[in-house]
C-alpha cells in the first residue's frame, strides 16, 4: 500500500516523517519516483498536471494539500475517489491575521503615514473610530468565518456575504444576489475569502466595486481568478477605491512589469497569506488516512457540484 | 463658576458643546479669552505653558486632556490641586490596535515584502507560526493591559513586565530590575506601554535592546523619552533589532532631517496611536466635574510621586 506526494511547492519529508510515525505501513512515494502506479492507493497532491491522476488505477481518495481545489476540479481525468482539501487551524488561523493586519493597516490610515515618511512629512490624521468602519466578508467557509471571528474580536462591526444564509456570532449576515447590494452599501473593507467556482470567477468587477462606498478598500487573500484586474485597477487610478491588499493574482508569479507592483495604493504579497505547515496540516492528512483504511468517511470533503 | 481649556492641538468646540450639555451652570472659557482667572475653578488641559495654571487662584482640579502627564509634572508652579489623567476606552482602543497591527505587521514580514514589492520581486519568506512570536509588553497599566490582552486574543504568547509585579489573564508576568532579563530574552517584539518617569527616562537603551534576541522588533507607542534614540538606531544598523514601529520621539513633530525618516527598517508615525476624541473622553470628564462638584475625588487622579 502506497501514498503518492505531488507539489512543486512543497517539501515532501516533513510529510514522509509525520506520516511514517503514524501509519508506518504506508510506502511513501515522491513523485516522479511513483514506482508501480497500481501499488498507489492514495494520492497527496497540490497542483499536479491535468491526467498525472488519472494513472493509478487502484486510487481510493485524492487529499489536496491547500485548501483551494479549483486547479484539481479543471482536470477532466480526475478520478471519482473522495477528494478531501485542507481545512487545518494553522492556514485558518494565518488567513485571520493576514485579514487582520490588512484591516488595522488601512484603518489606521498606515498606507499614508509611509507615503508622508518618504517625505519627511509630520501629519496626523482625522482618526476613524472602529466602530465606524466596516468589515464586509464574502465567503464564510471554515477559513472566512474564522477570519470575520477575529476582526470582530477586534471591535469591527463586521458584515458577512455568502450564497446562502448563514448565522454566525458577532456576524451580520446576507444572502445571495438579493443581499449583495445591501452588504456592499456598508461595507468599508471587502475581504474575500469565496472559493474559486464558475459563480464566483471574476465577481469582483467594475460593476461590484462601483457598489463599495467611495474610499473603501479590498483585500483577497482567496484566488486571483475573483478579480477582474483591469476593474480593480480603474477603480483603484479614478479613487474609488482607495487601496488593495493583494496575495492571489490572474498569473503568479506576479509578472514583473504587471501593474499591480508599482500601483501607489496596492499591497501585494506573493501569495503567502495562509501556507500549509506540515507540522500544523499533518495530523488532518493523517486522521483522514486513518479513517479510509478503517473504511469510514474522510473529513473535508469536497462537493464536486459545488466547486469547495 | 467657570471652566477653563487649553490646547494647540484639540478643537475646543466638542468639548463645550458636550459639557455644556451635561453641567449647564458651569462656563466654558477658551485660552486666551480667560476673563477673570479668579472665577476659574477647573482647567481642562493639554501642554499649557509652564506657569500658566498658577494664574488661576481658585483652582479646584486640573484635567488633562491626555493619558500622559509627564510635561504638565514638569511645571515648577503647578498648582497643588488634584489632577486627573484621560483613561478613556476610546484611548484604549486606539493603542491596542495599534500595537496589535504593528504586532502582525513584523510577524508577517510585512516590511521586507514592501522592499520586495519595489522592485517586483516575487519571493515568499519563511512563515513563523504566531505560537514561536512571543510579544513582551513594557508597562501594564490600563492601556498596556489593554494592548497585551487584545495580543493574546490573536493568539501570540504575551508576557508582560513591570515595576511591581502584576497578574493578568494570559499574560506572564514579570517585574523588576530582577525579571527585566528573563523578559527581554524571550521577547520577539517589545511594545513601550510604560509611563515617562524619572525611572523609565531612556530605559529603552543599548543595554536593554542588547537583551533582546537578535531579529527582535520594537514598538512605541508611548513617549519618546523612554528610547535613547541614538542606541536605538545603532542597533538597528547593525541587524540586533530587526525593525522598530515608532509613534512618539524625543522631539516632536520628528524633524525633518532626522535618520528615522529614511532608516528602512523603521516606520515613523506621528504621534497618531491614540488620540483624545472628545466624543470618547467627555463622558468621563463630565464624571469627574460632576463628581468634584459633588465634593468626591474625581477617577484617575495622578500620583505625583509616582509620575503617572
Amino acid at each position: 500500500m502506497s501514498l503518492v506526494f505531488y507539489s512543486r511547492s512543497d517539501d515532501p519529508e516533513p510529510w514522509r516523517a509525520a506520516i511514517a510515525a503514524a501509519v508506518p505501513d504506508l510506502e511513501f512515494r515522491v513523485d516522479p519516483d511513483i514506482g508501480n502506479p497500481a501499488d498507489v492507493h492514495y494520492a497527496l497532491v497540490w497542483k499536479p498536471p491535468q491526467g498525472w491522476l488519472a494513472q493509478f488505477p487502484n486510487l481510493r481518495a485524492i487529499l489536496s494539500l491547500g485548501a483551494g481545489v479549483d486547479a484539481l476540479l479543471e482536470d477532466p481525468q480526475l478520478p471519482h475517489v473522495p477528494l478531501t482539501r485542507m481545512v487545518d487551524a494553522g492556514m485558518g488561523r494565518q488567513m485571520a491575521e493576514y485579514a487582520a493586519h490588512a484591516v488595522l493597516h488601512f484603518h489606521r490610515h498606515m498606507p499614508r503615514y509611509a507615503e508622508h515618511q518618504r517625505v519627511a512629512r509630520w501629519a496626523p490624521l482625522e482618526p476613524v473610530a472602529a466602530r465606524d468602519f466596516a468589515v464586509g466578508f464574502m465567503g464564510l467557509g471554515v477559513l472566512g468565518a474564522q477570519a470575520a471571528q477575529l476582526v470582530a474580536a477586534l471591535g469591527y462591526p463586521v458584515l458577512g456575504w455568502s450564497r446562502t444564509p448563514k448565522s454566525l456570532p458577532g456576524v451580520e449576515g446576507f444572502a445571495g444576489d438579493r443581499g449583495l447590494a445591501a452588504f456592499l452599501a456598508r461595507t468599508r473593507v471587502l475581504v474575500n475569502f469565496l472559493p474559486l467556482t464558475d459563480a464566483t470567477r471574476g465577481i469582483i468587477d467594475a460593476r461590484l466595486l462601483a457598489g463599495l462606498p467611495r474610499g473603501a478598500f479590498v483585500v483577497n487573500p482567496a484566488r486571483g481568478g475573483h478579480v477582474v484586474e483591469r476593474d480593480l485597477l480603474a477603480a483603484l487610478d479614478s479613487g474609488h477605491i482607495a487601496g488593495a491588499m493583494l496575495d492571489v493574482f490572474e498569473t503568479e508569479p506576479l509578472p514583473a512589469e504587471h501593474p499591480f507592483w508599482k500601483h501607489p495604493s496596492v499591497v501585494v504579497t506573493p501569495h503567502v497569506a495562509a501556507v500549509t505547515q506540515a507540522a500544523d496540516a499533518a495530523s488532518q492528512v493523517i486522521d483522514n488516512l486513518l479513517r479510509l483504511e478503517r473504511g469510514e468517511a474522510p473529513v473535508g470533503v469536497v462537493d464536486r457540484g459545488a466547486g469547495y
